[in-house]
């Protein structure tokens, strides 16, 4: 079936149910970042396989917005199809909803399966189109009829992350969570997001590509708690396991009849910014109380058995980077690879690692002027030989049980101009000053930034993205609340401040069109350094653990100050590789790669 | 009369008109950072002469709120006087409002002069009173009646601030005014803030000790404007020129009359956060649009002609210092000096520069352990002589027709200690930092702080106030919206947007009790920058000119970057102050004193 047919069938359905505009959203019930195939419906109908967009279906016409990362795919993607592109942010473009208004008039109504929209947009449209005599209708799921070879909902099995692992039980994390509720004056918490969930039930799965989460829901009373999951993935053991820590197993489906008998006028906390508009609706009868899950915030603290963990997961990550590094150093130009051949065989270099589960994101081998494109990902038709010159960048990412990694490595495979190693240079100088800055308690994202952009703003260059995410544990690779950006938006929270525990990476970049990419990427975790008569100061300790390729840096561009910063991160990576690798020749290039510069 | 005395008499007044608990602000009616002598009633009650402090008097009990910067002083000057001092941030110290609570009861009344309270605190109080059954009563004036000899109100002329100085016509910026309030579809706009209204009419005078304002209010219509003014202030030629752009005067006590007189349901733009109580009540029956004055945005984007005769004030301010650092640098040890002898001739210096008017502000002349504290200022009691060596802060401005400066300079009078040489290089490298930053427009202060701040974190030591200020024109030294800081506060803006024309101190330090205090402080104009793909660019211009004491820094501190940027300001200060020099002497000890140091 063309895509043509597709929307033609959907204009049926549409019609029969007397909806005017349909808004088919890039969601699942979850406010996932990486979605199931099964909640791919909006990639069904119209074509476009980008990872962001919403499509909007009306009588005659049809568009799909999407922003400036997708503009080219979505044009070639959408050729034919009848569906229009919207830039988003480009100048004449309407917004979503004033696309909406102009195609409907009083009387008509927009349809939307409230299962995968949040209840903030719900009720922000539904406002908007109220005005105007326009109703807003839950259409419920429509593509199980339509999309006959839609793939099942996935059927992963659930795992427990023993404690070795998660370092703390899964009472604790509940109890936190009832604290926070009782701050908060709720005697109930519903939440839908899955690394949320993961977290507190020290649960994990394969649900999602690269996040091993479950697809289930979490409500958690003062002194019950039940998790809402197909009952087929959860084997006895990890029952058992959960009913010790005081956690019912209930199925999937049953969350919205759950909430619907929560007693009349119970106090509920939800995130109304993740929660469902369909079981936002299924709490009508209680008071809801407007809060971030708790679980978020907390789950941001890394605790010290999980960074324990994280570094030994990074030194295994590292040796797999490194092992990649020294192949590619010594074999390009003598055999033949390319990008999807170099990112099949970083793979195959972390598969070799213990409790290697996954990659963390899809990898970005991209060499020369692939590079310039931020989310680049070679297909066979974009693959490229690499050859004995210039950089290739190499972002990637494991899930282990010690927990998630992030690195971005970008490579000198032999001559590289001038004007690119000065880029390198710049890009490393930002990326040590960030990792080495001190700073009282109270400092946010916001307030650092500049430490890493700064060396590319002094070139007149932005790299147009902030300079840095937080990182879950074993679980997402981009994780809330902590960042690094120099602006403030309305709905992302770079006013967090900095705290003990957190991880976030420090991966600033320069990016010249049609040229080439530069990134360099490590993890960092803020720890508490002295404390005294000014407050308490706070530091970075790095975990990412990889040589960073000396052979693209210009020594004469860095303060000495840089220098050492440089040649003490390269001690540590050489002193901590070097007892795990046993070839002569490698062990002998890694310390020649990790070598003091002066 | 002693204090006490002064709060019977005071308390006898409270009795008779049934107030329970009496508040007294330091304020007068326009939200003044320094008051008129006619204003300070707080001090002549308690005896305490700070500049911040609220006094509580109840029937038996009486105490002063006030912060950190002045717990030793309040103490001195309240003992004996039965006020007890309230720490102000510090543990167990109760706040204002709950030690109000705490002397009331349900049927009590507390009082304060709604003339000198701004509405804002005067809902907040109101409604947490009311709560308890409580009432705020605005008890008008008292003091005229107790201060028998209370200084009058200030009488001084106010004058015309030429085009030439002012660059824009009283006509354009009241259209830019009445364009703001069109977008806040209000009619009128009421304004009590005295620098607000200097500016919008291009008048200042001499109603306010450093800051050369004209005790006023400002009203402005869609088609007319009135300034309420003792008319006494007002010469002929003034008000013909006020009458021109359409402004009329009218007498400073006729603005509650009219402000009653305006139509009932009048959209009146006033900022409650400024506009009094009293007249806030006399807009009781209009409907009041809360909004900043729109006078204070628009007044920190310098206009070109006014950053053309800062420059100008700029150079002849620097030459005052440079004089005065000639003379301390080879007369110290030579001839008797002190403190407030040093103090004395710098405003000698200013003094002899065209078109000064007066000081900035009180000047800190602060030698060794002195220099520690932020806000010193010399007292006969405290005054010292000094010798040839260790360092001296000296922190002053001017008030020119070309503008206003505050420059901050520490100097080493002979030998330095080592430490205190490494603390004079970090808090210099940490000056330099922000005034080289380059970033994309949209940064704010917040953004920036980290570059001045830094060097002193990486030392484990902080300044605990924020690196720069705003400053006006011809107006008050601490103006907002910009600043550099690096947290937010509720009561101050951070988050401004770094814009054109904006100038800002630049004014790290450091600050070791009993032993040294030291700031380098230069002004910044923020400027575009270039304009590409990325963005538009913003850069700082430095506009202070003054040598940095070289005899204090340590060269092996700095990077090779920042030594260039030290070179590149001390090429300024020489080339733009020697054609000014005419002693051979000084012409060769500037050069020599604004070397380029390797």
């Amino acid at each position: 079936m063309q895509v043509k047919e597709r929307i033609a069938a959907f204009r049926k359905r549409m019609t029969e149910q007397g909806i005017a505009v349909a808004i088919v959203p890039t969601a699942d019930s979850h406010a996932s970042e990486y979605l199931a195939d099964h909640f791919k419906v909006r990639q069904w109908l119209c074509g476009f396989t980008g990872s962001a967009g919403t499509l909007v279906v009306a009588r005659e016409e049809a568009a799909l917005f999407t922003d400036g990362r997708y503009f080219i795919q979505a044009q070639n993607q959408l050729a034919g199809s009848g569906v229009e592109l919207m830039r988003m942010g480009t100048a004449g473009t309407p917004s979503l909803e004033a696309y909406v208004d102009a195609l409907t008039q009083a009387g008509d109504t927009v349809g939307v399966d409230f299962s995968v929209i949040s209840a903030q947009f719900a009720q922000a449209m539904r406002g908007r189109l109220e005005k105007r005599g326009v109703k807003l209708a839950d259409t419920g799921d429509w593509f199980d009829a339509l999309w006959t070879d839609r793939p099942p909902m996935p059927q992963q099995k659930a795992f427990l992350l023993e404690e070795g692992y998660a370092g703390r039980s899964v009472q604790s994390k509940l109890e936190a969570i009832r604290g926070e509720m009782k701050r908060q004056g709720a005697a109930v918490h519903v939440c839908n997001v899955l690394d949320d969930i993961a977290w507190t039930l020290n649960v994990r799965g394969g649900d999602v590509l690269y996040t091993p989460v479950v697809m289930s829901y979490l409500v958690v009373g003062e002194q019950d708690a039940a998790w809402f999951v197909e009952e087929s993935k959860v084997e006895d053991a990890l029952r058992a396991a959960l009913c010790e820590a005081g956690v019912a197993v209930r199925g999937y489906g049953e969350i919205t009849d759950a909430l619907s008998r929560l007693a009349p006028g119970t106090r509920v906390l939800a995130d109304g910014r993740k929660l469902t508009a369909a079981l936002m609706a299924a709490l009508a009868h209680t008071e809801v109380v407007q809060h971030e899950n708790p679980a978020m915030r907390i789950k941001a603290h890394k605790n010290e058995v999980e960074l324990a963990n994280l570094r030994r997961a990074h030194v295994k990550d590292g040796l797999a980077v490194t092992h990649l590094m020294y192949w590619l150093k010594t074999r390009v130009g003598k055999e033949p690879m390319t990008e999807r051949s170099v990112s099949d065989r970083l793979l195959a270099l972390r598969a070799e690692q213990e409790n290697f589960i996954s990659p963390s994101f899809s990898t970005i081998c991209a060499y020369r002027d692939h590079a310039a494109m931020m989310h680049y990902s070679a297909t066979p038709e974009t693959d490229v030989p690499l050859e004995p010159r210039d950089l290739l960048l190499i972002d990637s990412g494991g899930q282990y049980l010690e927990g998630t990694t992030d690195i971005t490595r970008t490579f000198a495979l032999g001559p590289v101009e001038h004007e690119q190693k000065k880029h390198f240079t710049a890009v490393l100088c930002g990326m040590l000053a960030l990792a080495n800055a001190k700073f009282l308690h109270g400092v946010t994202g916001i307030g650092l930034d500049i430490l890493a952009r700064g060396p590319m703003w002094d070139l007149g260059i932005d790299y147009r993205c902030g300079t840095g995410h937080g990182v879950g544990y074993l679980l997402s690779v981009h994780e809330g609340p902590n960042s690094f950006r120099w602006y403030k938006s309305a709905t992302r929270s770079e006013d967090t401040v900095l705290d003990e525990g957190m991880v976030t990476t420090d991966e600033p970049g320069i990016y010249i069109e049609g040229s080439h990419g530069i990134r360099t990427e490590n993890e960092l975790v803020c720890r508490r350094l002295e404390e005294n008569e000014y407050g308490q100061f706070m530091g970075f300790e790095v975990i990412t653990c990889a040589p960073i390729d000396l052979d693209a840096v210009l020594p004469e561009e860095m303060s000495p100050r840089q220098r050492e910063q440089l040649n003490a991160y390269h001690a540590f990576v050489r002193e901590t590789l070097l007892p795990y690798m046993e070839d002569a020749g490698e062990r002998e290039w890694l310390i020649h790669a990790t070598r003091a510069i002066g």
